[in-house]
């Protein structure tokens, strides 16, 4: 029977995913005003930058305006996505992030190398060297993942028993350095995940380090998305990546069409309706989803922003 | 554990669902071109017209010119859906169609009300009279289902009890008429299904009715489509309506925004990567859905029209 979690924390990464691969210049002002208002949906966690090469992805130019612009709210950590030591650098120097280590190693080495230019044992010797910056900034590195984990546009499926490779090496990652993984994302990059693929990924990984969280990072390129965060509900999965209004999509990823992540207020709405709480204002979201298309001045995929919430329509009923 | 089944049959609805809510009229030999391209993708039920009332749907008021339009393939049923004796028997006159009776009851008076003008208790015994009149031209009524099954935008939600006890009136009316009911669907009209309500109510019927194929009828509003439909493969569902691009939503429902069918290809694809099989062909249902949107003339919610088939990155990764 299904394993259903009776809470699950939804990680925000609509500012990082939405904007990167938006191809008009968005503005600092603008990217601050949407932050300042996913901020006050009861979000405890949202990506709201990468540190990344502005000539890669022009629309991170202003990574470190968009931090010192933001209003914090208190109980939301903000963070931003790195890649590399500068990258980390700079995370580091605005003082307002929540900075702290993930070792993500990818299943495509294909991928990998298109992505951050690096062979597996170049990028394995980096997490290496990332964890040891980390440690003498005080600051832990307890979480990791898999990127590219159900599958490759340039290499095609990746079996399960790759995972569980990759996250031998991971732990073992982790033990060398002294730390102990509390967390642990299978990312699909490229949208190749479908329920049954999520559900043997995680019950293989469950079945081998049963004392770690898992999560799930889910793109919705090929209509899966929700359908796949349902069947991570199922095996128990309890956080969940996803982006308002179903922003996002990565620009490495070779993609024709539409690549938006699962969509955050899809997801929360069908949390809710089953009973699961998230700690989200459904309400807020929608607002939010609202706001995100008209700061990308394009539709953008969620559904529920257009089709409604089903409590709002229980009230009006019962009014 | 889930009990997928082998195979599962996809009934096209797209040129009914998705051409009655269109606003502008859509030209008969477009809506002919486009059920004669869809005759060509494996699909064997297609639903390719409504007999109403042309002032309340004015694109099906060519309903009659477009099933003697089209070039009938061998091994595709061709139906038309009808609400009322008057539509049925343009639906015989057609000397086309694939004609048939269902016992359709609804969960939702007020629905029932805006959607046929009838009560309950007119809508039961016009149902009876249907059946008697099918006889009389020598045709079977052998199927059966429960609309707004899991919500009404009008009244709420549908509690399981409420589902069985309108099975009990259907099979009851089919026994006073002589005749077994088959195969019963369940249509999420409004779109209030979430998964587990899926497997809660199609798990009720199951244990209750064993000896019936169950079908599902999804509509994606609030972004639950394929989630659903994966709740419903896990129950053994084998059979499921569905509409090219995501096509569709109904004129009486009363959405806000966009209301479009499960889509499928989405779906389609998602069986063939669980390996059970459609005996479609995806990449000719893509096609299918690309001109789908060049005939309604805007873009349409499908997915995998755009992210493109997985089984095409397969072989030209291993060329």
């Amino acid at each position: 029977m299904a394993n259903f979690p009776k809470r699950v924390e939804i990680t925000e990464e609509g500012p990082r995913e939405g904007f990167q691969i938006e191809k008009t210049l968005i503005p600092t002002a603008r990217k601050i005003e949407f932050i300042d208002a996913l901020s006050r949906t009861g979000l405890t966690s949202i990506q709201i930058v990468s540190f990344v090469n502005p000539k890669a992805v022009p629309n991170m130019a202003d990574a470190e305006d968009v931090v010192a612009g933001i209003t914090m709210q208190p109980g939301v950590a903000y963070t931003g996505l790195y890649l590399n030591d500068k990258g980390l650098e700079r995370a580091l120097a605005t003082r307002r992030l929540t900075v702290s280590g993930s070792i993500i190693l990818c299943a495509s080495e294909t991928f990998l190398k298109r992505h951050q230019n690096r062979t597996a044992e170049q990028h394995l010797a980096a997490e290496g060297e990332t964890i040891e910056r980390l440690k003498r900034h005080g600051l832990p590195t307890e979480s990791a993942g898999i990127s590219a984990a159900f599958g490759c546009n340039f290499e095609g499926d990746v079996p399960v028993s790759r995972l569980l490779t990759l996250a031998e090496t991971i732990f073992n990652l982790a033990a060398e350095h002294d730390t102990r993984i509390k967390s642990f994302v299978l990312m699909d990059t490229m949208a190749w995940g479908t329920p049954d693929r999520i559900k043997r990924g995680i019950g293989a990984l469950q079945d081998k380090y049963p004392n770690v969280d898992y999560a799930l990072h889910l793109h919705d390129t090929r209509g899966m998305g929700i359908a796949n965060a349902y069947a991570g509900l199922e095996m128990g999965v309890a956080h969940f990546d996803a982006c308002v209004a179903g922003l996002g999509g990565c620009p490495f990823a070779g993609h024709a069409g539409a690549a938006g992540n699962v969509c955050t207020e899809d997801l929360a709405f069908m949390c809710h309706e089953m009973g699961i709480e998230t700690g989200l204002d459904l309400d807020a979201l929608i607002d939010c989803a609202r706001l995100a298309e008209d700061v990308v001045g394009h539709p953008l995929p969620g559904s529920v922003m257009t089709g409604g919430s089903l409590q709002r329509l229980r009230q009006k009923i019962a009014a």
